[in-house]
């Protein structure tokens, strides 16, 4: 077998991630030719606009808008994926590999709902699919499920992996901000998308959790099995009233393990204001792993962007390009052979914290917890909050004892009908 | 090749460490042959004293006192070497490569000291060695740096990768503790041992640091290269003296690239408040890595104890193991290819934290400032602190602009030779 003289780069996607991989490979050609063994070359761009003007500056005879130019080209090695979105990329990742093109994606949403079948057509075609870019950015989450963590029965995960929603949540908790003024300046500092809504309404934190719970699983979670609620229900009192118990409010991304079942939900949730994830601001991720050996291990930094995405791309590429270069067969993915046991939301048991507007008499708080008694459910702690003199009312704040999820919700249905309360406020799960 | 029965271990070392590898071996069995695809057998353990009582129930035939029963062994694939200590070590897994037996090692002294000579026979033997667990326990740390972050220019390391050191001085920052009764407290607790000398001076770190900073900066950094310092000097009063500034104080491993030259030092260091290093806590550890793309990365978790370690020594043995099965040649270690430019220490510029006690009267800071900015050193802040009256002598806190690390030590003993200064209590570096 000669050595290779180069090997071919088919890139698909020139936008925001896109530019950041070429501006690497192209920056830092030599220094990778050093760690691969020999160079490597983009041969060509996929793009939708080529008369689009771009911050980096590529020859024009790279770009196509034709897919089958990367797809077709024999002297194409490995592709990269990362025009985003679902039916697109996934066919061409799936044609790139029955050309035996190894592939690295940074697409999260082609990877929880179609992982299975693209790793197992990879296996038959003897190439890799690479996809560390495609949850938490440059933070290495992937690569630790199959390799570090191998030892580890994996316990729970507990994640901060949407930087949009957490840039607002910080932005309304330190500054009393509400969600739709938050969400605004989110969208000026262009951390929020013109479009927000797969971002703030837990979408793409389900899609990333679906790829992590695989992993550690060892089953397949497809983002249809897991719960998922947005942060826009919160508002700037629940944030100071979560804080007078000492606790601040995440959106997180949650698998747990409960004996041979799991639970996967993303929500909002209230967590302990010293524990490390409560004091991760901004557009930050952090992704906390609790092993049976390890303990709790916590993986920090910037979930999003262009470069910190294209570290993760291109490191995936340096080390396709290594086992090219050394003759080495693609390691298999993990081996998922696990049975699937879903806990339902229903099921689910964590204390809550309930906020509610009520009329400001003695008898209140006796029928409240009645009603919850009545559904096994005891309050831990009261606060009333800002009688409004005027009205007559009163904001009351319960943080209640571990409970089921469809006992509260049959409480709070209860309690919403008592003549005495106007308005629940606003439910939030707490882990503790 | 037929495909192979079972890969068999040797395991040097059943104390803290090889008991809970030895465990996990046993007792997850069945779950790594499945990732494997055959079983691991440990075919023999290297004690000392084969009489001695475990905490772990082990044939009494497996145990030897002789390592050539480990290293002659045909049928022994995988050498753990668990066994710590520098000489006995070194040669154990020299002889081992020699004898085409792949090794898995926790030994952060043999590793810092000896891998360029090892790792060149490895691959002239064509085995792997593999040492996740030498550097922060069960935290993923030498895997990303060959791995995930391999497309990033690494621009800094700041770690706490001490957990016995981090244990004391979270006991004198919180309980307002001195040194001696800090230590003696870790030492009843099991996290000090009873002679703490490698802990406390600083060398741990400077071994773990050493490791970490030749990955990072593709050249060999040998822990005599590294400057340290260790923590016995801190005061219960610098803490104090320290948050009223905002600071806390960490013993740090530090390496950091400047140009084309490389710092690489261990000490103490006011770290900011809002700084999630600072908020790291009791025996863990956490490894904040600056890349030129990823930006900012922290890996937090325990550094240390028999089931993390063991989490990080059995992913790697499950991953060689793997290898085998596959019929994948080892990866070769990674490229030191760059030149060694250290800065020395006496030329490192930080911002300084000074602590001194001088006669109350009011020239005298006037004389202080006159020898410091003899030198080159602005003054930041000063606080007067606890005045004296019988003594008639008041403690002064300084704290400089950024200033040479020569220069400072020489304008401290200058001021110590005042009249006025009665004694200079302490200088800690900031790290900002």
């Amino acid at each position: 077998m000669g050595k290779k003289e180069s090997i071919g780069i088919g890139l698909m996607g020139l936008g925001v991630v896109g530019s950041g991989v070429a501006k690497t490979l192209l920056e830092k050609e030599d220094a990778i030719a050093q760690q691969v063994g020999c160079p490597l070359k983009i041969k060509r761009i996929l793009v939708r606009n080529p008369a689009r003007k771009r911050t980096i500056e590529v020859s024009a005879q790279l770009l196509t808008t034709d897919p089958q130019q990367i797809l077709s080209d024999p002297e194409i090695d490995i592709v990269i994926e990362v025009i985003g979105g679902e039916t697109e990329a996934y066919e061409y990742i799936k044609e790139a590999i029955l050309r035996k093109k190894h592939i690295v994606t940074a697409n999260k949403e082609v990877i929880s709902k179609h992982s299975l079948e693209l790793f197992t057509l990879a296996s038959k075609n003897k190439v890799d699919v690479r996809y560390e870019a495609s949850v938490g950015g440059g933070i290495p989450l992937i690569s630790p499920f199959k390799r570090d963590l191998l030892a580890n029965n994996i316990l729970a995960i507990h994640a901060i992996i949407n930087g949009t929603t957490n840039y607002i949540l910080t932005r309304m908790a330190k500054e009393g901000l509400d969600f739709d003024p938050a969400l605004k300046q989110a969208q000026e500092l262009g951390y929020a998308e013109a479009n927000p809504a797969n971002d703030i309404d837990g979408v793409d934190a389900a899609y990333k959790l679906a790829i992590l719970a695989t992993l550690a699983f060892r089953t397949e979670i497809h983002p249809d099995d897991i719960y998922y609620e947005g942060i826009s229900r919160l508002n700037s009192r629940d944030f100071r009233y979560a804080r007078e118990f000492g606790y601040a409010i995440k959106l997180l991304a949650i698998a747990k393990k409960e004996k041979r079942s799991i639970q996967v939900r993303v929500h909002p949730a209230l967590v302990p204001e010293d524990l490390l994830l409560a004091n991760v601001d901004g557009v930050f991720n952090a992704i906390q792993v609790e092993g049976d050996m390890v303990g709790r291990v916590i993986f920090y930094g910037r979930g999003a962007g262009s470069s910190p995405t294209a570290s993760a791309v291109v490191a995936d590429v340096i080390q396709v390009a290594q086992n090219i270069v050394l003759g080495l067969r693609p390691k298999p993915q993990l081996k998922l052979y696990k049975a699937k046991r879903l806990i339902p939301m229903s099921r689910i048991k964590t204390r809550f914290y309930v906020r509610l507007t009520a009329i400001d008499s003695p008898g209140v708080l006796a029928q409240i917890s009645k009603i919850l008694g009545d559904h096994f459910i005891s309050i831990a702690s009261v606060i009333q909050k800002e009688t409004d003199k005027k009205s007559g009312t009163a904001e009351i704040v319960i943080m209640t004892h571990p409970a089921q999820e469809s006992a509260l919700q049959k409480a709070l249905q209860r309690t919403a009908k008592l003549a005495v309360v106007k308005e629940i406020g606003n439910f939030i799960r707490v882990e503790d």
